[in-house]
């Protein structure tokens, strides 16, 4: 079968390798759209971000090189014994979550923050960007009906975006800020939307990214080329925002994020950071400020592809782009580094 | 009356000063003791923390030189028209917290994070180094029976600590960390002693703090100097704290600070500082950990002094040494800058 494989950094290939072969508790895929993620886009140009290269997942006896894709819907061709979540035939969207099950996390069911965290597609067993992958059968979420294959590729981001307004303390009337309008900035101003905040502003420097957040309903968007971000957010609020979710891992970013917060106002962190960042703590003290962070997902994707059937995060309004696997490399990873424009490219395994 | 006045940097006198004159809604408090904040010899050695030298107050028409002292107690002598609250000869500890009651933050009630927040003895109009003082009547607290003059002069430190632990997330049972053991951090052992902290870990360089801290009811003290502190602790805790209290006020500490939690993990900001901080994010995100800052306290006066029935905070342990108002100079701020065994040092107003 056709799969896309991570060599090194600017050296992804697509090959033919051995189709997986089904075992006890598994659950193989015909895949049909996988996105491409800011972190595959990251692991194309320098390396992987939170995988060390040389760490697969604990329990995985898999090598380098390895498949990527973490995003992606399918559907079930083949049930291991034992599996009785799905059956063949199903439209299925994995949650590529990889945990040990025995961490202190982990007993804990917070195995978005497991101590040996791993993605299927990131961490080696197989990948989405391939014609056929084969997961645990606990990875696996049956799409309801009326849900297509492509919005089953957005599930994944947008369980991101909801977990990190779930987790945050905003509450139905609440104003919120979203700082960075990529892929997930933007899903984060749909789970905001769903979430019934009263305003949504969000700070973006590209015309093309603050004109889809107003389409995915921010209240304004603000060019901080143009303005000072911090202060037309306390002007328009008149005081400031709720929550700021911080989606950019830029260091300045996040300082900016909690200026825009009023008294007891938090600030999510969404980003995964290569740097440090500087922050003032008097600026956390003086108002009683909270910084949390969240971490992909947990137990959110039955209700992310709920909230898709009610209208949200749409695949029609998010996808830029469609190509097959022959093309990820020009059409795919080297447009998004090329062409600003873009949202999100999904890829057709099968095309 | 003598008073002890702060003209600049190393320029504190002590003088004598027109007594002030009783007025509607105030209460004249003939002051008993009062104790020197570590925000005292900041101004006395570098000039004011945070209440910048030309920013009095909103409402006050003082004007420097200011007269010194926050943290005391005292006698009712003379109540203005209206005041209801307490009467002459009443034992009193004065909350010298000034907030303007018209911003959001005190609109809700949040009077310790108002917009133009300063305090009695910091921010002009009176205070504690002083014979007699007068304050509104809303920041009097009757000490209850059987609270001596030295344990008031303690409430309002305690109260800091014991309002970082109220809004920190710790539960009865749950471990903590407490990173600097001055006089706040060792006040925050004892708040979370009275919390049913399970394991309360210190981390210390000075000995006699050290040792305070063990008596004040630390399950050990951690010397930085001599083993690294985080990975003690995660030693220790099986895997790190629920809460962790930064009281130094140190950039490098703030990071070990939030290292120190476990997943989920709460970082309370307890400082005020002088400099900003570098944090990495990727720690906070990767196990959804939670930096919060805490500021001075709010409606907790009345429950430090009924802890302080029951055995907490007490003067006993903390009290190093009581000087008179005329010796305030040479043997209270030069006393803390030289001698480092000292924990609280209680000025004699009258004395």
């Amino acid at each position: 079968m056709k799969a896309v494989r991570w060599y090194k950094a600017r050296d992804i290939r697509v090959e033919n390798i051995v189709e997986p072969t089904i075992a006890s508790g598994k659950v193989k895929i015909k895949v049909h759209w996988a996105g491409i993620c800011g972190s595959d886009l990251h692991r194309y140009t320098v390396g992987p971000i939170f995988i060390p290269v040389k760490q697969l997942h604990h329990d995985r006896s898999d090598t380098y090189p390895l498949v990527m894709g973490h995003e992606f819907s399918g559907e079930v061709v083949e049930v291991g014994a034992g599996v009785t979540k799905v059956k063949i035939g199903d439209a299925v969207v994995i949650e590529p979550t990889l945990a040990c099950g025995e961490c202190a996390a982990c007993r804990k069911g917070k195995y978005n923050i497991c101590k040996h965290l791993g993605f299927h597609g990131l961490s080696g067993g197989g990948g989405g960007f391939s014609q056929y992958t084969m997961v645990d059968e606990r990875m696996v979420h049956k799409m309801p009906e009326g849900l297509s294959y492509e919005q089953g590729a957005l599930v994944e981001p947008a369980a991101v975006a909801l977990h990190a307004v779930r987790q945050s303390k905003l509450k139905v009337g609440d104003k919120a800020a979203v700082f960075g309008t990529g892929p997930i900035g933007l899903l984060v101003i749909d789970a905001l939307r769903a979430s019934g905040a009263s305003e949504i502003y969000a700070v973006e420097l590209s015309a093309e990214r603050a004109a889809k957040a107003m389409e995915l309903g921010a209240t304004a968007v603000i060019n901080p080329k143009e303005e000072d971000a911090v202060t037309r957010i306390h002007a328009l609020t008149d005081g400031g925002v709720d929550v700021a979710f911080e989606v950019t891992g830029a260091p300045d970013v996040l300082q900016q994020a909690i200026d825009s917060t009023t008294f007891e106002g938090e600030t999510i962190i969404v980003s995964i950071w290569e740097s440090v960042a500087s922050i003032q703590p008097n600026i956390i003290v003086r108002s009683e400020r909270t910084v949390k962070g969240v971490m992909a997902y947990r137990d959110v994707f039955p209700s992310v592809m709920e909230l898709m059937t009610k209208g949200y995060f749409l695949a029609d309004k998010l996808v830029t782009k469609r190509i097959g696997l022959d093309d990820i490399v020009t059409e795919g990873f080297e447009a998004l580094l090329k062409e600003k424009n873009h949202i999100k490219i999904l890829v057709n395994a099968q095309g």
